[in-house]
């Protein structure tokens, strides 16, 4: 498998999701580039729109209703909600795998996808055979699959920062799992809007969308499936002041067993073979800029003594591990390539 | 008292909140500065240090060895833990008050306060007499006081956050109260520390002091306090890439009769008459730029509505309504002076 | 005068400019806010847009169409070029006077206007009887003005800091006048555009408008006045990663009469009396927070001894000394008030 | 060579450029870095002071008084000024090459040398032998180099932005080549001072060195060397508030040659086959994100028409092309490596 050259297309290049696959997929040695759609810009080079890809990226922008996709491996969708349904059936005939970076295959439960983003889901049934894309709770499913839901940023760590109490059934759920959740700025993607100018967003921070967040579904339906339990969880995301990084602080009631249990221990160990999942030693925290551009997550622990709560931390890039990384980690596994393949960048610090 | 003209001392006139008092002290019709004492920079012309202050301020820092803080009305300090209270007593002496922006003065419990600072305290007779100086709790012992505790950043979030819910008993504490707050760097002075160097906090956030902050007892005194009752608190501080601004989001459980309660025209209600906390209409969510450079601290309430638990967000400019503002706040209400004077500025925005 | 309440109007209130006049004025003890129009945002609270404001303003923005602006004795335009010129002649015949803020009112010669902004000028007549509004250079002729050009922000730096040289004769023209200019995001105004997001422009700097900007003519036009004579102009402007502040950095050549005169006591003897103008001491440079969010500039002088050049460097905040800070000076002065009413505020440092 | 796997020491890893070349050599498959120094954090694990580095690199710090760097192919001092002369010998003596990150090998005349850096230079010898460590200057006598001075990071674009100029005599030197520069704060090093503060350097900007910059007799002997003739040259570097990034904007006075030259086409020309030097299409100017953490230059080039004047836009990453990059590079060509080796990585964008 080593020297397969995995022919790639990506449908909506033009957001940060699309230009983080390509920055990634550049530097892939199994991976090629053939077709990068955009409706808005078919035609200009893509390193015209980017210029960091200027010399390793020599394609240009495809019109979508022309671009020949159904000759690649797999096509990657980093569009608005909605589209990769629009465009899935037609791939998995021409037997093309799909990873959607939107949450077209995400919430398994189609009401709940029609609830939280006003459209009625069109092919259920490819809904019910696509895998949620975390490989570390997922791997065996993702390597048969031939649809990935990619998770949503915050997921990702809320997700990964829970499963061992989760599967360990250390969380004690008379009380609501909380998780305030801080993201940066380029969370909210590449679109014209007043809110996310410069201006408005540097030197300032607010939470949002605490009536309700689209990720909250998502993150309760897996803590759910993990706990095998109803569960109530309060999710609270705020916007800050940086590019990229994510770092969720949740905090969660230890059953009697859980407070007894050495947790730190239970966590370097079930993460021990994750190689994107990094248990820092007690005492530490995380910074996001530890994984700035990479596809690390790192997570800390902190138990509450007098109170029964552990608090945990998690970091990760939100456009690699949150994002195009993650769809790349699923992308390797799903072709049977080195897991690791195309992901060994390291974070830029400073 | 309108033409009065108070003598203002500051102590340790180098720091944020020492250039801060001096901002807000040039604004102000009522205070004149007659002596800024710096051990290392005796000599040197104020606006030389803050070119900001350049045609406003003409003092030189003194030397605190022979500065006559004694003629003064008021001294502030903005001085490192321990200051104020070895020269308390002779001020006092002296018949001049004190505000100290430290925490000598905001612990009422000395075994606390030499727990978590380290250094015995050494006056506590007048810690006795002191009032912790928030003024929209406070205000009637505030007028009478003689040494002012300034609260700490973090406790006038939590506080002034919470006290509506505490004084009408609508918390129920058999969860504990978590608040996670966040803080601009300029919270952590003006040191040169590698920590806080551009290279190292801009793009990027943690959490920090996880294990125990300083403002956890401060915070939590003053909860257990208005509740009437012991309470379990979770706080967990974190650094943001802003210069100022702090937002705590705090979680509660509500009792039946909280969750039955009309919690925004209760908040509403409360702070009617208070011109420096503003609880934002239902359904809005404070940014911290909507309050940088100015005293105001805006709130906002949003039910979690399955699990009974309230969302309080809370934001000040942590300088300002966190330290010399409010220290400024209650030096008018020490004096008798319109509460508001000098602090009639408007958040700077964007 | 010192009762005076003048009415004022307000065309075009949304961007960063219009909330930058209604921070300015709100603490303005002369100034009555009477209307502030906007097309897209009639009847919503000002207050409501701008958070910053509430409390401070009251109003609501009309409708431009039914607003009456002729009982007000001044109106601020804070739109975008071309509207000051079309409701001009109509404001004046109501014995309005009119500040405009935008470029309708700044290039004396209208084909020069025409050529870089591609409108045509409509109505030269008033465009002749407009005053530049520097007040530093124009006072006598603003205190009797009915319509003030206010200048663009970029030009105040570069026309302030070459004042004293050119009034003195001082410049070898024999070489172009470089500024090479920087200026905070801000300065692009609040428009939804991708390439003004904090994602796109944080962390980032570049040279923009190299082929040529619309402040070249602007500040061309008003050198070669104090110049007497033609002189050659280069001007690059570049977009620096913060909100406010504007710095410039000017080469000129110098004269042998200029290479061997004081030109720091120069400066010092010219800027004695302007309470805005600030030279610093030999051998100290600006930044551009010592003016952030108030009407200083302050200008820095350092001799490049073995080329006859000299280098200028002026820092302000382009929305105020470069925008709102400076039309509200003009404002005083064409009423006779003082000059610095107002604009009293001190720098937000840090 | 290709399996080569070149043993590595680093002196002085604590700082920026000591952490970007950990960061790139980890990546570089015929690197393996045997020993890094610190005086004071010996013992200490590299990734416990770098946590981007966890999983990536083993190594602690080692005393520089007992590390075995003599056993190494090529040492990098990544250290003060000073640092790298003191050893130099006795590596040389053992057959070690030697990149000096530092100034130690970068100016030619040991008197120009010591009046910048007030030390004398202790082995003027070893500086006769040193080559100015710039590839696409020097390519081949950096092949037989046994010493590089790696150039300083504004040197690096002042002297690439103009080298096809000078090479083909295009400049007119009757008036002083001006190179304003501004650079992000990583370049003032990893240093505890205020100045550099987050909260003082953040939302500012200054120019510094305008007295005078060491960078400014470096970049002078280069020019001067290129030009075969004396020049005036004055340099204006400015402080922004990113992490990385330089821009140099360039003001050079062009003969009537170098006017009727069409100097894109010389630039691309020359450029053509350096894979790290990218010419901008005509009217494009580059942004610094374009080549975060990447080892790229990119320059675009605007005719100031009526003036004779041309101006050059250069940006880099200072951390990379500006210093630990460029010394990889230098690295790669002094052992026959492919040039690029360990340098394919793509800037983060966004």
């Amino acid at each position: 498998m080593a020297n397969q050259k995995l022919k790639i297309g990506i449908v909506g290049g033009t957001g940060y999701t699309g230009v983080e696959l390509l920055r990634l997929l550049a530097m892939h040695s199994n991976a090629e580039l053939t077709a990068i759609t955009s409706r808005g810009e078919a035609g200009l080079p893509v390193a015209d729109m980017f210029p960091s890809l200027r010399g390793f990226v020599d394609l240009a922008f495809a019109d979508p209703a022309t671009a020949d996709l159904s000759s690649c491996d797999v096509v990657f969708f980093a569009t608005p909600h909605g589209v990769a349904m629009s465009q899935a059936q037609a791939l998995l005939k021409a037997n093309v795998k799909i990873i959607d970076l939107a949450a077209d295959f995400r919430l398994q439960d189609a009401a709940v996808f029609e609830k939280w983003y006003k459209l009625p889901h069109s092919c259920p049934d490819v809904l019910n055979m696509a895998v949620y894309g975390i490989p570390e709770l997922n791997r065996e499913q993702i390597k048969t699959a031939k649809v990935i839901g990619n998770p949503g940023c915050y997921p990702t760590t809320v997700i990964l920062g829970l499963a061992p109490l989760l599967e360990a059934g250390l969380i004690d759920f008379s009380a609501p799992i909380i998780a305030d959740a801080k993201s940066g700025v380029s969370g909210a993607g590449r679109k014209a809007e007043v809110a996310n100018l410069f201006a408005e967003s540097s030197d300032n921070m607010k939470a949002y969308g605490v009536s309700g967040h689209r990720h909250h579904p998502e993150i309760l339906a897996q803590l759910t499936h993990l706990a095998g339990a109803n569960i109530d969880f309060i999710f609270i995301p705020h916007l800050i002041p940086m590019i990229r990084g994510m770092l969720s602080t949740i905090y969660v009631k230890l059953t009697d067993v859980g407070q007894a249990t050495d947790l730190q221990a239970l966590y370097e160990k079930r993460y021990l073979n994750e190689q994107f999942v990094d248990v820092l030693a007690a005492g530490n925290m995380p910074e996001t800029r530890s994984v700035r551009g990479s596809n690390q997550l790192r997570i800390a622990l902190q138990k509450q003594a007098d109170t029964g709560y552990l608090t945990v931390v998690a970091v990760q890039d939100n456009l690699v591990k949150g994002a195009a990384g993650q769809a790349i980690q699923n992308m390797n596994i799903m072709f049977g390539l080195d897991e690791y393949s195309g992901l060994q960048v390291l974070p830029l610090l400073p």
